[in-house]
């Protein structure tokens, strides 16, 4: 029996598993790859990344160092977790039912896609999904936001605030009379085009240009340096989610230290709070593994 | 008007600092010296820092970063932090009244010294506050650990699944009967003195004894290769506590972004949650920068 089960090899769960490992508990990471979201950074054809690559750097260093201890990690997707007695059943594809004394969730977010020719070809080249992330790089550029909901008015916001122009496309018109809505529509520039969709994405190496389609079904093509998709993120919650409390988006409901209402069962990074900061989930990582550490001192 | 102050110039409040400049908010740091804790590492007499050194290094990037944007620092204390209208006020010794739109209080725990002779000498040297972060690097030692609550009795637990012998001087006696108390008294490496306290730091270069006192008066030496006060650490909250909402132990009551009770006043790090790792602040400062962001977006 392990001492603790990493469901997840992000950057929250890669810093649970070393902070586990530091503190000698026998821990295992069972994920389907390592490095998570920060394996897939956005180019944007310049190498101004100093930006993003804090965070990058300390989990870069936390995956060496888990390759390293190839004891502690399996390859394999989660399908269930149970809690038996005071233990946990980790049910994984591949390695069968895996047993821990306690577990910690790090699965991450998943992104909703688009669905639009040209989304997976530029994927990482002009097209991203957290504007938040990358918006000090495109000052005094162009920019097309994708969504309908409140993270899009926001990210388009932000994005105002260094951009040359930005374009929303597909808000939801009721958010248009909210105070952030107001002031985006009294934006020199800003243009929403709510009821309106993306149809597909252009470019040329990297993507240039989005296709529009309006509600009459006129298509116009509007060309930019960068396309993000700020659609909400579906939380990776689905092995526990009949096991733990989730919110009404499905996001495992964790106290400061990342416990849940599980005695033993712990989440950490963006499938609790989904901030989609590498910092964050580092330091929300570091804080589940102590916790989990703190509830399994009198055993140890 | 600043749009942001954060108070406190250690790992949370740097870290804060650099997000919100990043996202181009008028950001100033109030602190009375940046870097926080972080300029004073433990050193054992050997140089395996591996173990500390990641939020290190971040944090003394930021730090650079900072320094070179020092019109976003100024050097002072805080006394009181005041709410008027939709602003605050934030009242310093050496520059006045200072005036944002929000605040970000990250200002830390303070250390409670023994008051024996011996403890300042030996400070970094052999003695610390802060056996967690450090047990990894006594594998196989002899520690003392100093403190009356669960925090000693924790701390003893983890030190012990590393240190050859541990003698945990002061616990209360009444914790010997809990889960984990019951465990150390039955561990062959830990000897409890409770009742007992330390009188005197002996060292040569580094600490390498204490002398303790018995409740019949007399003083005993133990030797060892190092010394860890765990008392409880006093959340530096003085200045916002009449403001805001506070635990009984004087902790800043945050949500999972760092938001507290009064709109507009955010906290991070050790003056909420304590866990003196520098990570974990990192996280919580990054959080705390990009929930005033969202509370500051409408007016930017």
């Amino acid at each position: 029996m392990y001492d603790l089960i990493v469901i997840g090899g992000g950057p929250a769960g890669l810093t649970a598993a070393i902070y586990a490992l530091r503190k000698r508990l026998n821990v295992l990471v069972v994920a389907e790859d390592l490095g998570g979201k920060t394996n897939f950074h956005m180019r944007t054809g310049e190498e101004d990344r100093h930006l993003v690559i804090n965070g990058i750097e300390v989990v870069a260093r936390f995956l060496r160092e888990l390759e390293y201890l190839d004891f502690a990690y399996k390859q394999a997707r989660v399908e269930r977790v149970e809690r038996v007695h005071d233990h946990f059943l980790v049910k994984s594809k591949g390695w069968g039912e895996l047993v821990a004394r306690c577990v910690i969730v790090a699965t991450g977010a998943r992104v909703q896609l688009l669905d639009v020719p040209g989304e997976i070809k530029y994927l990482g080249k002009g097209l991203g999904y957290s504007a938040t992330s990358y918006a000090p790089l495109f000052l005094d550029k162009n920019v097309v936001i994708v969504g309908g909901s409140e993270l899009a008015l926001r990210s388009a916001a932000e994005m105002a605030t260094v951009a040359r122009h930005v374009h929303l496309v597909g808000l939801r018109s009721e958010l248009l009379g909210t105070p952030l809505g107001e002031k985006l529509c009294k934006s020199e520039n800003v243009t929403i085009l709510d009821g309106h969709q993306v149809t597909q994405i252009l470019g040329n190496g990297f993507c240039n240009a989005v296709m529009v389609g309006g509600p009459q079904g006129f298509e116009t093509e509007i060309e930019t340096d960068g396309v993000f998709v700020e659609k909400r993120l579906f939380p990776n919650s689905e092995m526990v989610a009949d096991l733990v409390d989730v919110d009404q988006n499905g996001r495992i409901v964790v106290d400061g230290m990342g416990r849940t209402n599980v005695p033993g069962l712990f989440a950490a990074g963006d499938v609790g709070t989904v901030t989609e900061q590498v910092l964050i989930a580092v330091g929300e990582g570091a804080k589940a593994a102590l916790a989990a550490y703190e509830y399994l001192l009198p055993v140890l």
